[in-house]
């Protein structure tokens, strides 16, 4: 009994403690409302002081946030961003200098060695139905092809779509071909990522596997479920021992059109031109502000999404959104007038397009300093109506992860936030799961996600600013928790 | 004992009846599933069987739906259709052909009288600075309006924030002027519709508020919450026995600019003249198709949204989102080879923008055929990803049906609808209200709805086909539900 007693001051002092805190830190709480929350149970009392704060971080983004300006600025100003790209190096600049005016506790770049692939001049796909059509097709190199050797390679043009039926035509039916991989998305997944996760091995194995058999080049119907007129680039993989064959994407829409054609007209052939190549690394970087924790300074909360994107477009909601959003998280808080408990760390990850050096980069460090991750936050599925979050980690952090949010999940009805399950964190902060962190992904809306994602497509006009707004809002909101609640790292 | 017994053998008894009919409907169910099925609980073998169902009819609607080539028909094919128009006459046409096609058990036309006004060819509002500066500004008449005689109106212009303010001001200060109404929406709402709700008055009631106090015209700011070029034109009231002055809206983009042109530069003028004026009235038509129900033939569940929309843009999220939802329930269950148990009518009501005749026409001829309304679902928020459905009727029904709601949730989870709460069912089904079914309204998520609403910028566009097809397959499921299970309507 007197352990029970003891445990329920502890709790109440510890709430009150707690609620004075944040009154301090806002000033919004008045003395009556203290003694009203006083009256009633210390849970829902700082259930309720917490919904308040949660209210005025998305009133504050939904009146006065710079989320949508940030990211209108990075597209504008800086269009995309590949490693090794002059956009790149624009983007640390610029996302360097709107931390900087933040006036955060530190700002700094962390220095790595990336990819550097070139898109080259040269980018270009003909049908020769016959001897005096050529229709070109909307086609955009992969990231890391080869390219065509300075002539344009010339052969007949074979679909297949299934690596099963890949590998029954084999040598003697691909040897000297082109080979065209026309397996769709599934549009009946109710999240895109799903159809992404479906098709998208063509785009990253098609080279591989086809040049296996003799294949001269590689054409991938796009990884999304839309089908429209745009190409999706992404990255694709040489495996080690098989010849380097060039790779390309070619829009849905050209897909379809494709296939009906050769269908029609057998043995048609294909001119394909590409110019692309690896120019070796580049030094790059990851940017990072912070602000240090009031009460647990050496516990880290990051927050990020990555600042390179491909090299078509503006990287708008691939990965403009999550950067813009992370920032917005620091930019909130300074705004409130809000020091966290602990530290709140925004870190944009340069290269996870081609490489993911930053984040290994970043993992690295973090590592060597002894640092102490808590939670790590990615947003890096565009700039849609937030749903909720996916949390990731090891088996021990990921539970308890699980339980806060299942905790706290009433305090972001009213903004409809909804989805809080196990999932995916990132690629990113997926390199800081072995320090313990409890990871989670920021999970939007996914439905528009692939009518942009690596394409030219992918521009501020498809963003919604208030789509765009209440995704900051989210992240800051669950940073806020994080901050005030902790979570203990298991090892 | 022997009562409990009673029970749960009925119980038992009534389920498999259901499992066996819905297995004859759809011959996916093989007997291997039902043997498994009696192994496992009556509730979750309903439960299961209704999951099948709906999985079977989002798989459909996302690979074979109509819903997205309906809607580009109509947008491009007819465009606006506001009562009294063409292109109204063309869209009932449109749609009878569309329903008249799905070989429905019967499809009519439901006539009666609407409003005529027309636009007219002149539309027009300059600010004049000084003498020399003639800027155009942004602007669409509101519906309902009277024009200027066959000149300008030339006048100052006075900008009020507020009734109080414009009550302050009085005759004195505005007769012979032009009132702007520049309140914004509130950003802060996380449902738009709220923004919407909290502003709207000033196009509503602007006019009369104004013209009492012998002002010449009212301008007032867009009722939309985003800052864009495009004026939201809408349906305005003149209150019986003031003078009708013209009424016109002004783009967001546009309130901000005249707000701080006319602080900047005192006493300026705005030469504003129209031509649009109204033509008595016209016949109109409802639409309707049914298929009826197999059992309950005399129940009736009705499904639908507005054919007409305002006279700019192509009416493509208000409603042609509704209308094609409303048509694809139909279209889903003859493609499933679906008859429901209980009649389902899909209705197209025309005039909900300037008048709501429609509804009040559907609604006088279904209490004079003593017709047994057992629930009403209407979609008028747009074609944007699904949330869920708001639950509306008379009291006792209401309560009802939220409680089935909070059964049937779950069957939405995998599709991410989450929000069944107590709230709005819409304007056309509310004329149903007091014959005693469940209303429900469709919600999709708002963000982006005002975007678009009674501007040119309503089109085709504008729509995302997968959202599209996720709102018509989440309202056949629900309505699927409701012909299985029924509800029983008070009176």
């Amino acid at each position: 009994m007197a352990k029970v007693l003891h445990l329920i001051l502890g709790r109440v002092a510890f709430r009150l403690n707690l609620i004075y805190s944040i009154m301090l830190k806002y000033k919004v709480l008045s003395v009556s409302l203290f003694v009203f929350s006083f009256l009633i149970s210390t849970q829902s009392l700082a259930q309720k002081s917490d919904s308040i704060v949660i209210r005025e971080i998305f009133d504050m983004e939904l009146t006065q946030g710079k989320s949508y300006s940030n990211l209108y600025d990075l597209c504008t100003k800086v269009g995309n961003r590949l490693s090794g790209s002059e956009g790149a190096k624009k983007a640390v600049q610029w996302a360097k200098q709107v931390m900087d005016d933040m006036d955060l506790d530190t700002v700094y770049l962390q220095a790595f060695e990336a990819p550097n692939w070139k898109r080259g001049t040269i980018e270009n796909a003909f049908l020769l139905n016959d001897g005096s059509e050529k229709i070109p097709l909307t086609i955009s190199a992969l990231g890391h092809s080869v390219g065509t050797n300075g002539k344009p390679i010339i052969a007949e043009v074979i679909e297949i779509k299934s690596w099963e039926e890949m590998d029954e035509l084999g040598d003697e039916k691909l040897k000297g071909k082109i080979v065209f991989l026309n397996r769709p998305g599934d549009p009946k997944y109710i999240d895109t990522f799903h159809s992404y996760g479906g098709c998208v091995d063509q785009r990253v194995w098609g080279a591989s596997r086809a040049g296996k058999y003799g294949a001269l080049a590689v054409i991938a119907r796009s990884a999304t479920v839309t089908v429209h007129g745009f190409a999706h680039t992404g990255v694709m993989v040489y495996e080690d021992g098989i010849e380097k064959i060039p790779a390309v994407a070619i829009s849905t829409e050209h897909a379809e059109f494709l296939s009906n054609s050769i269908n029609k007209n057998k043995g048609a052939k294909i001119s394909l031109e590409l110019n692309c190549e690896m120019q070796g690394t580049a030094i790059e970087h990851n940017v990072i502000g912070e602000i240090r924790g009031s009460k647990y300074p050496e516990e880290i909360i990051v927050v990020g999404g990555h600042l390179d994107s491909w090299d078509v477009g503006q990287g708008a909601h691939d990965d403009g959104a999550g950067c813009v959003h992370s920032m917005e998280v620091l930019q909130l808080f300074k705004m409130m007038n809000y020091r966290p408990d602990r530290t709140v760390r925004c870190v944009l990850w340069m290269n996870e397009e081609n490489g993911v050096k930053g984040a290994i980069k970043y993992a690295e460090v973090a590592k060597e300093k002894g640092e102490k991750h808590i939670a790590a936050i990615e947003s890096d599925r565009g700039g849609f109506t937030p749903r909720g979050f996916d949390v990731a980690g090891e088996d021990a952090v990921k539970e308890q992860a699980y339980k806060k949010l299942q905790e706290w999940k009433e305090l972001f009805k009213p903004y409809k936030l909804h989805h809080f399950e196990y999932g995916y964190g990132g690629v990113d902060i997926n390199k800081l799961k072995d320090q313990g962190p409890a990871l989670f992904g920021f999970v939007p809306d996914s439905q528009r996600y692939f009518d942009h994602h690596h394409t030219h497509n992918d521009n501020i006009e498809g963003v919604n600013k208030r789509e765009l707004e209440m995704g900051s809002a989210s992240i800051a909101s669950l940073v806020y928790l994080l901050s005030e609640y902790g979570m203990t790292v298991p090892f």
